[in-house]
C-alpha cells in the first residue's frame, strides 16, 4: 500500500483554509514530497510526518508557491539533525536556489544533498530505484514544468496453492523459491517451474502529480494506468481561456486526463482561492460527471491506497 | 494608540504551537512588519490583517527564521492587488535577496518596493517620518543584526481648561490654535500664548523590537523609556553560556534590559521549541523575578497600548 498526506492544496496565495502546494507520498517504506510551498515544513509537522524519514523531494517549477517553502525545510532537517541523504529533484537551476540560500543564509547542510536537475531541453527521465522507477515529462505550464510518477516494479503474480498441492510441492522453502522465480527440484526428482505455480506477474502501484499544467498528453503518459493521479484544477468548467493562458486546468479538462489514462482516482488539486466552498463543489461535480472517480485534494487529507485483490 | 499582533513567535524551527519570527505593528495608522519567517504571510491571513495597509517592513538579519517568508509575502501583496508603496529595511544585501526571487521565480511588482539597506559599517541609522521616527541599531547576534525601534513625535501638553476660563479665551478655535501652540490675540486686545494654557509637550508611543540578540547597549538604547520592548529571550536561566556563543539572550538578560531601558512592558519572544509549555512558565517567572511587568508572546496575541493618562 502506500499513502498520501495533502500538506498544501491551494494555488498562488495561501487561505486560511488552504496552504500551498505540497503533498507527501509514503511509498515503499520511504517519504517524497512533491513541491515545498511557503509553509510545507510547517504542515508537515501538523500531519505529524517524520523529517528522518524523509528521502526524495520532487519540485515541479519554480513558482514561489511550489518552491518557497524549500529553503526553510532544508534548513529544519539540520536543525532536527536529519543525517539521511535527501534526493532533491527538479528543473534545471534547481542547485543554484538551494546554493543561494545557503549562502545568504549562512547555513551548512550535515545531512548529504544530492540535487538532480532535469536539463531544459530533456523531453524526459527515469530512474531505476530500488523497487519503483521514478519518471519526469515536461508538461505544460507558462514557465517550464515538470510532471512526476512513481511506479512500482510489477509484483510476482500470485501463488497458486492449489496447483501447488496436486504438484505435491512440500510446504516450506521450496514454495518460497518458487515465488520468488525460482525453479526447485523435489525430492522424487521432478523438477517444478516457478509459471506452475505462480500466476502471471501483477503491477505495482503508480502515483502520478501532473502540477502546473494545461492539458497536455504528457499527463496521460505519466498517469496511464495510476492508482491515483493529481492534476491541476486550478480553474473551473467555462474558464478554458483564462486556464491556457496561465497555463492551467479547469476540473473538467482533468478529468477528462483521468479518463484517457484509465486511472484508478483522480485528485483535483491546486485550488484557488477566488472560489467559495460552494464553488469547490461545482469543480468536483463537473469533473465527477467526466469521471466519476473524483476527489478533491484538502489540506491535511490522508488517503491510503492498497493493492488490487 | 497601537496595536502589536505577534504573527511568529518561535526560534529556528516552527513547532506546532509557534511559527517563525513575525510581529506587525499598527502604529499612526500604518501597518509595520518586523521580520518576516517562513508563514508570516499565512498567520498575517489569520491575524485578518489587511495586506493593502501594509506600508514597511523591517527585516533584522538573514537568517532564514527572520527571512524566509519574504519572498512569498512580496509576491502575495502583488497577487492582492496592492499598489501602495513598500519600504523594506534591513541589513545591507537585502535588494540582492529581493531582486534573486523576482528573477528566479519570475514575479514582477507592480506596486513600488523601496528597499532601505543599512550598510554594513554603521552604528546605528534614523529616518523621520511624518509623526514619528524610526531608529536602528546594530545588537548583538552571530551575524549583523539590526535592532528597530518606532518613535512617536512628542504630543502637545494637555489643553488646561480652567486656567483658558480663568483668562478668558472663549470656547471655540482660538482655543484649538493655542493647543497647536499658535499665539491667539483676544477681543479685548489681550495675546493668550499657548504656554499659559498648555502643559508640557508629552511623550509619544515608543515600539522597539531587539531580536536576535545577546544583551547589549544598543537594546538598551533602542528601548528607552518605551511603552513595549519585544526582546530576544531564547534560553532560560542557566543557559547563558550557550545564548552568548549563539547570540542570543537568556529571559532573565531580557529582563535586565527592559529594567535598565525603563520600558512599560516587555515581551519575552524567539521562544525555543526546546521548552516544554512549563518551562516557558520557568522563562517568565525567571523575568518577571527582574522586572514584573513582562509577558510571553503567543501567536496571534493581539496588544493594545494607550497613550498614558
Amino acid at each position: 500500500m502506500f499513502e498520501v498526506v495533502f500538506l498544501g492544496t491551494g494555488a498562488a496565495v495561501p487561505t486560511r483554509f488552504r496552504n500551498l502546494s505540497s503533498t507527501a507520498l509514503i511509498f515503499n517504506g520511504e517519504l517524497f514530497l512533491f513541491d515545498c510551498g511557503e509553509g510545507a515544513q510547517i504542515q508537515f509537522r501538523k500531519a505529524r510526518l517524520r523529517p528522518g524519514r524523509l528521502s526524495r523531494i520532487f519540485i515541479s517549477h519554480f513558482h514561489g508557491d511550489h518552491l518557497f517553502g524549500l529553503p526553510g525545510l532544508l534548513t529544519s532537517l539540520q536543525m532536527a539533525e536529519c543525517t539521511q541523504p535527501i534526493h532533491l529533484y527538479g528543473p534545471e537551476g534547481l542547485a543554484e536556489y538551494v546554493d543561494f540560500h545557503k549562502k545568504f543564509a549562512r547555513f551548512g547542510l550535515r545531512y548529504p544533498l544530492h540535487v538532480v536537475e532535469v536539463p531544459d531541453g530533456s523531453d524526459g527521465m527515469s530512474w531505476q530505484e530500488s523497487g519503483y522507477q521514478i519518471l519526469c515529462k515536461p508538461i505544460a505550464h507558462r514557465i517550464r514544468c515538470l510532471g512526476w510518477a512513481i511506479v512500482e516494479n510489477a509484483r510476482p503474480g500470485k501463488f497458486d496453492v492449489e496447483a501447488a498441492d496436486r504438484l505435491g510441492v512440500p510446504n516450506g522453502p521450496d514454495r518460497g523459491r518458487l515465488q520468488k522465480g525460482e525453479a526447485v527440484e523435489l525430492s522424487d526428482g521432478r523438477t517444478i517451474l516457478p509459471e506452475q505455480v505462480v500466476g502471471a506477474s501483477r503491477r505495482g502501484h503508480h502515483f502520478a502529480y501532473c502540477m502546473d499544467t494545461s492539458p497536455t498528453p504528457n499527463a496521460i503518459a505519466l498517469a496511464k494506468g495510476a492508482d491515483l493521479l493529481i492534476h491541476d484544477s486550478t480553474f473551473k468548467e467555462g474558464e478554458e481561456q483564462s486556464a491556457l493562458q496561465s497555463g492551467h486546468s479547469t476540473a473538467t479538462q482533468a478529468a477528462h486526463i483521468a479518463r484517457e489514462a484509465d486511472v484508478h482516482l483522480l485528485a483535483l488539486n491546486h485550488i484557488s482561492g477566488r472560489y467559495m466552498p460552494f464553488e469547490e463543489k461545482e469543480l468536483l461535480d463537473s469533473a465527477k460527471a467526466v469521471f466519476p472517480r473524483t476527489v478533491i485534494a484538502s489540506d491535511l487529507k490522508r488517503m491510503t491506497f492498497e493493492y488490487e485483490a
